[in-house]
């Protein structure tokens, strides 16, 4: 079985250019879907239960009667992970205390300091106080986006967590629900679609109004979540997942080969492109590709995914392949080679770096720590990977003391009055100490 | 002259659901703005500068030839700062190196752990390339706007800062340009609404693409903004400004007037609200805004704004007071109380808290140091003051040793095929260390 996938060379004329054609990604949804997500969201929002009721009952061809109908229990998620094997629940839990280990590092404490006149200035950083997380259900249920989307918000210390899956024809998946169960959310509704993010967004009678909506979805609810982004937070909308590894030809092609099967087998819009200065390993990975791909159960979406949006870079040298990953800024890279702590130095955009030959992705995607929820298609040169941070807010601090404040005024004043704001300037001078105004 | 402004007793029936009415914002545009905004950016993506020099020239009544007539050189700037006047420069400057400062206490390194088996987690924090900052222009041209926007960007590194801002009738504001030049913005274009945005989000032949867009803006600037969240990062999109001042009633009634009429002034739609547990006092501060409005150039603003949205609030007692507040997450809260570092904690949702009786909104809103530009309608639930976390962006950093590997592949293998992933188990497996296979 042998693959066509895309080769190029960095020297070639035209690579610049052939290689932003290669990234494009359109995430944009039609005006179908534009209007189908407004009417939705519109009933959701203007007759709450009723129509969320009636949409799931659509969409997910359910017999709901009752809202109540919609909730599963916690009693019922602890049900559910006795039904997943004990291995299986050993490695959720493995990898929820090494999500919340790593996690931990980030939580950002209130800060402030005193000036010389007394006045105090800083940030105060309270975490949110109630956030949704979209789970999506059918073929791409994923108990470990659970975790990742989940352990970020509880360890930011976020007082209820509210998670919406949908359950098409009624059939749960325990497994996320035991996902689920494992990193304490509060409560499951088993909504979908831009239904379920309609009804985060403003509350219905039974759903819960939520401060942000995290998680990843479909078109629809890609949609729904930019639609309701400003009602309530939103984490970025994610692309296709995509992964780059750079390697300097001496980790085993077999290895390198199943790294990039690994992001394909996500789905036909997935990539996976592998970079290297040696022509030799390149074929070697190519040949170990062929090898590998017939013994793959996911084998038909790897060969389209790699076919349609994969590609071989060769390169001149280590410097160039540093430069591509910085245009390309990769949501995973993958820096297979010797002394990456150095190659790392040269890298300025990605979601994850994974480093050197033990570090396959599919670590990081289930357990190594740092979160799998990371910025695709390029929006790692403005946006971050899900963390702690997502879900703490920060408030301004500003405590000025009769002499701070007077001395401020004066600074103040002539800005209000260069802007036609007198009431500003007013109101500041009103603070200018009284044996100080004659100045 | 006398205001008619809303009184509310928070102890009157219905009194939760009035306050939800008073504080109802719908920043939704229309669809004849989302489909000439949607025109503007296709068009501007497609032609570049043709198209942006047709629609600056349409919009802002210019009569601009070629593109490099839209650029503003830093000597011009430089030229633009000696027209100003030499205290509104001192004070421009004593308020960017405030800025400054303060800003630099929310600069985040990068951190990293070694786990003992060798592996080392950690996440690389790195500023972003190039950031735009939309600038208002004509009637609401605030230099403060283009520190407070500019300043953050500055301190967390990044390499160029484009600014944006249009220029009616070829009209240029001097104050603005000079604070460009104090701030350090790096190249600066006269060009504004969906057009600029969608030249910053795109790049066009002069103007280059930028990763992110902050700054204010009409509801056309909003939509585009919108728009193009996805390509580039983007700031909150801000609704009118709005204060809550919670009052012990032992403040001087004038300051607390002049305080929320410095809010009012801002425009018709802006929101100032007072909240004390003191009767008389708000009796006070009633008579105090009829006193004085009358003296105010703004008056017919302020006006406007205070019996359009604003509202005078009793509460039975401090704590109740605080609660409010915390349904109402005001952009900015002033606590003019006594010991408000008690009260202080409390408070879980505000942009900023501006605590004591000598520390009104207009020292923040230009030189206290803390950003201004701040969530509002509510937002600060989820989202905090622009900020150097707003131009970082985080990588995350994952380097398993050979044995961490092989531990971690244990825990991961299960779960990726609990999720029929097994090009992810694989990838894994092959990592774990020949010697433990057999376990």
């Amino acid at each position: 079985m042998s693959l066509n996938i895309r080769e190029f060379s960095s020297s070639a004329e035209g690579f610049r250019s052939e290689l932003e054609s290669l990234l494009a990604w359109d995430s944009v949804s039609d005006a179908g879907v534009q209007q189908a997500v407004a009417n939705i969201v519109e009933q959701v929002r203007l007759q709450g239960d009723t129509a969320l009721i009636e949409f799931t009952n659509k969409f997910d061809r359910r017999n709901v009667a009752s809202s109540s109908e919609l909730e599963i229990t916690r009693d019922e998620l602890a049900l559910a992970k006795g039904r997943v094997s004990a291995e299986l629940v050993a490695s959720l839990e493995a990898a929820a205390k090494r999500v919340h280990n790593y996690h931990e590092r980030q939580i950002q404490p209130s800060w402030q300091y005193q000036e010389d006149n007394g006045t105090v200035l800083g940030q105060k950083i309270t975490p949110l106080d109630r956030v949704g997380v979209y789970v999506p259900g059918g073929k791409a249920a994923y108990p470990s986006s659970v975790l990742m989307n989940v352990m970020p918000a509880k360890v930011a210390g976020v007082s209820e967590i509210i998670m919406v899956v949908p359950t098409p024809d009624g059939v749960v998946n325990d497994i996320v629900l035991a996902a689920a169960y494992i990193a304490g959310v509060d409560r499951v509704f088993t909504i979908g679609g831009a239904q379920a993010v309609a009804a985060l967004a403003y509350g219905t009678e039974s759903v819960p109004k939520v401060d942000k909506i995290v998680g990843p979805g479909n078109i629809y609810v890609a949609t729904a979540k930019k639609m309701v982004f400003g009602v309530v937070g939103i984490d970025m909308i994610a692309g296709p997942s995509e992964i780059l590894v750079v390697c300097d030809g001496k980790t085993d092609p077999d290895w390198i080969a199943m790294d990039l099967f690994s992001q394909a087998e996500h789905d036909e819009d997935a990539q996976s492109i592998l970079i290297s200065p040696d022509s030799a390993f390149l074929k070697a990975v190519k040949s170990s590709m062929d090898k590998l791909l017939q013994t793959q159960s996911r084998k038909d979406i790897i060969k389209a995914s790699l076919e349609g949006r994969g590609a071989f870079i060769h390169v001149e040298n280590m410097d160039e392949a540093m430069d591509i990953a910085n245009i390309v800024a990769a949501e995973h890279l993958e820096l297979s080679m010797d002394e990456p702590e150095k190659w790392v130095e040269k890298i300025r955009h990605a979601g994850a770096i994974f480093m050197g030959r033990h570090t396959p992705e599919a670590l990081g995607d289930y357990c190594a720590g740092p979160n799998h929820v990371l910025p695709t298609s390029g929006t790692a040169r403005f946006s971050s990977p899900l963390g702690v941070y997502d879900f703490q807010k920060r408030s301004s601090l500003i405590y000025c003391s009769p002499e701070g404040a007077s001395e401020l005024a004066k600074i103040a004043s002539p800005l209000a009055r260069g802007e036609s704001l007198e009431a500003h300037a007013l109101s500041a001078e009103y603070r200018i100490l009284q044996d100080e105004k004659g100045e």
